[in-house]
């Protein structure tokens, strides 16, 4: 059978990617598609120099050296890109390449420091990727979209044009699901991207493009978005850091988008990375520039250090209080979330915190809402853009056979929704009765899904995500652990709740799950990304003195 | 013809509200209706010193001799409900009223004041009005359809348990526009509500009773809500000042409300106040409360006596720039109007601030955009409303003949909107590069509306308010003058841009109009609200100075 058209334009875009990386960094022979942990074979390729610089440092590291001058930004760019091609050729992360324009802005940005003394921002030289859907000038914007292939962008995003006033380097774009709303990088334009700790693995998605790089190093930071999950599952099953801001706080505008117009609950975008200091340093450089003056949508909330001591959460003395959300009573999480849970309630109460448990508030409902708000449209705004190609559509996480809704429907689905997020502050709030701190609950602790990095093609198991896009509740997530099947064996047969319970429960088999990454949510209120920031700073640091003393 | 079932309704809900007002109170001969001013009035009713109580003092000055113990609680409320009731008599301002309720509290209040020597909160027995769609639980709350007469409130609205928090006494509610998208206090519940200036004009709309009671001095304080113009009109209409801030930032939750679920436009609360000083009182009290702890759209943004002190906009010595929108090409603003901006512009130059025109930037389609998200249900909340009784539609400010939209269309519409907003804030902020300032515009100035004070029936001309809505402006809005036919006399003839502007142009006649009031828009950006609150302080201050030196 001929190759269809479309398949054709696919074929011929992802050659054009390839094409963009030098000659000389292509890899002779790739290894075999049996060899499932490729996250260390940059180092075959790398000098050392460049795998310490890449490997070694944290974002505040790198930071700190280039603008001491003891790296320069040339250097920096050139070993993550060098990482990011390999990256490319294990894990088919990459959408779009400009090198071209990163070299000459490294260039520029050396000159700089060396004319002045100063950096050009907080981000001077920082290598950051950007999930596909992030518009920036001239670079193909096909939003993985076979009939838009060719497409380029004609503005930059606002969050591009901040990235580069505080001294990013952009060098490249990542993939992400069809429409943006499935759990893996996973496209007829680029096909689909592969899990570095286990390539039989999901990268997770939408942003899964970002979290292959990202665990692979070919970026310490990249700029991902979230509607429902997008950020904190790749990030989660490549072990990452990431944060999903509440609606408008990092700018949106001019980043193109699934089914524009759907503004009932909004699609953020918020950084992946490589390492936990990344989340302030990212956020800070943001809304250093007053971006409510270029998004309309930006609240006025400059960045808040009396926020990041904890002001609202008793100070930096006092003990917090975390609420462990250890099971929804929909999906069971398998067994390494629940062992991830119960080192990080140790480690924080190792470290003076208190730990209770979160009791679940109409998670079925506010699944049910989110839900119905993405798929009024019945699909509409997909099926537009996959008929411009013909090219099928793939799973997602949405059901795309429902009918479209009439607005008084529309508004009766926005109305309920709000009653429910109404509800839900005040389930929280109450929560100030029981706690030790007399406060509210400080922050929810969460498993990022019931089920641990998928196998291509199995469904995403257990929604422990949605119901924060729903309240648009400040969401970070942290590393805690992989699946090690020494440990994480299957545990005895428990009442199913749902057939995805049966499911999740079914199919966990610790070895083909191996070294999939184990993530944690760590939820606050909305707006309170400077509090979840520096909790989630406090839980990963009190992990590592854990784990360094156990 | 035997008066219809929903008459009856009506009658006795009316009947009902008159019944509320002790019998001391009823006037035996009120006035006949060809008395057009009847603001004074109350003084044939009232001994001197609640005459002086309830007009001679500003918010802060009766809050302030509250607090010292020079005024009691219970003085205080008894003085403005007396003056409320003869309001009513005079307007029909009023739509419930819970004077035993409001009486309990001040006493309350008094005990409190007087055995710890300090007040309950900022607001401490000042009497405060509520348009009639606010929750005030075990009242009646009927949204002033017939279908709903008897209903009483569940609960009490978010803003209503932070108002009694901070010391305020409630003790009535006021009439609204017919699904409260009406320019005029008017639907067929309570009928309709008379301008005190000039009973023959209108007291504006949705929040118009509230407009007739405090510009009667039955309240110095009010709540109203703000879709389209719904708190400014009311407030220009009687010479008041008023605050619509931006989207939640005043606390909206379990506030009735039309279309609930319609959240692209939103709906927003806030003070109309007789003082200048009231807009200030209102909104610190209001987010000293944390009041994102109790609605879960309201961001986290504590009052900020940074911005009030204007640290956006050069401090407080260095001069402003404002802009004034005279014309906006559709509706050439009606004579009082280019007087009122005359003045202003007078006054701030001679206070020491620049003053620039503002360009009118794609005002038609912003008024269509706002239009069509509003009209997006074709009108089917309001026609199930009305089809509970029967009743008959009035006049409204929207086009309800339009069909219902589909989610995909509506999504459109939205995305058409979010795209003009961005727009907006670039224009804008373009402005930079003009003022002599360096900055933006410090605030647009514009008129209210293109017409005067309408008399009854006659259509709102000239849509000056909107746009704030659409864009989410924050703006306030202050009296500057009122029409005097002898100056305010018609101009010559120009070329109309409209058939609303030839409409406006023809029926103006200074002598129909007489001492409607004319009010003067001070728009900022999104969530400005203190510094639009200064800068409205700042404006009235200077006409204050220059009116007494002319």
């Amino acid at each position: 059978m001929e190759p269809r058209i479309w398949q054709q334009i696919a074929v011929r875009r992802c050659a054009e990617v390839k094409g963009m990386l030098p000659k000389g960094m292509l890899m002779s022979s790739p290894p075999p598609s049996s060899i499932l942990d490729v996250s260390d074979i940059p180092r075959k390729f790398l000098d050392i120099s460049d795998i310490l610089l890449t490997e070694k440092l944290t974002i505040s590291e790198l930071l700190g050296r280039i603008s001491a001058g003891s790296l320069t930004a040339t250097q920096v760019i050139n070993a993550f890109f060098h990482r990011a091609c390999i990256a490319h050729q294990l894990t088919n992360c990459l959408t779009e390449v400009f090198f071209d324009r990163a070299l000459e802005r490294a260039a520029e940005l050396d000159r700089h420091l060396k004319a002045t003394g100063q950096v050009l921002g907080p981000l001077h030289g920082l290598p950051i990727s950007l999930k596909d859907q992030i518009d920036v000038q001239g670079t193909e914007q096909n939003m993985c979209y076979v009939g838009l292939v060719g497409t380029k962008a004609r503005d930059n995003a606002v969050i591009v044009d901040i990235l580069l006033r505080q001294g990013a380097i952009l060098y490249c774009k990542t993939n992400m699901a069809q429409g943006i709303m499935g759990a893996e990088g996973y496209n007829n334009v680029y096909g689909r991207t592969l899990n570095p700790l286990n390539r039989s693995l999901t990268c997770g998605g939408s942003s899964g493009g970002e979290g292959a790089l990202i665990g692979m190093r070919g970026a310490l930071m990249g700029v991902g978005s979230d509607i429902g999950g997008s950020i904190r599952l790749p990030a989660a099953f490549q072990g990452l850091y990431a944060l999903k801001p509440s609606y408008g706080r990092i700018p949106y505008a001019n980043t193109s988008s699934s089914f524009e117009g759907q503004e009932t609950i909004r699609s953020v975008l918020g950084p992946i990375t490589a390492s936990v200091d990344g989340l302030k340093v990212f956020t800070k450089a943001v809304l250093e520039t007053a971006p409510w003056d270029c998004d309309p949508w930006t609240p006025r909330m400059p960045w808040s250090e009396e926020r990041y001591n904890l002001i609202d959460h008793g100070g930096l003395k006092g003990p917090l209080c975390f609420a462990i959300l250890w099971d929804d009573k929909i999906v069971k999480p398998s067994p390494p979330y629940w062992r991830a849970l119960k080192e990080l309630k140790s480690a924080l109460l190792h470290a003076g915190h208190f730990v209770t448990d979160w009791e679940p508030f109409k998670m079925e409902e506010a699944a049910a809402s989110w839900m119905d708000i993405l798929n009024a449209d019945g699909g509409k705004d997909l099926k537009q853009h996959l008929a411009l190609s013909g090219e099928p559509r793939l799973n997602d996480v949405l059901d795309r056979s429902v009918t479209e809704r009439s607005v008084s429907e529309y508004w009766r689905l926005c109305h309920r929704r709000t009653t429910l997020m109404k509800e839900s502050l005040d389930h929280w709030m109450s929560t100030a009765t029981t706690t030790p701190t007399q406060r509210p609950v400080d922050a929810i602790v969460a498993p990022v899904a019931g089920c641990v990095p998928m196998r291509h093609d199995e469904p995403l198991l257990g929604n422990y995500t949605t119901f924060c896009n729903l309240m648009d509740y400040t969401t970070a997530l942290m590393p805690v652990t992989k699946v090690l099947p020494h440990i994480d064996t299957r545990p005895p047969s428990h009442e199913f709740y749902s057939s995805a319970d049966q499911d999740n429960y079914t199919r966990y088999d610790p070895e083909l799950y191996r070294d999939g990454g184990v993530g944690i949510q760590i939820i606050g209120k909305r707006y309170e990304e400077e509090a979840v920031i520096r909790m989630t700073e406090i839980a990963d640091q009190a992990l590592k003195v854990h784990l360094a003393a156990s």
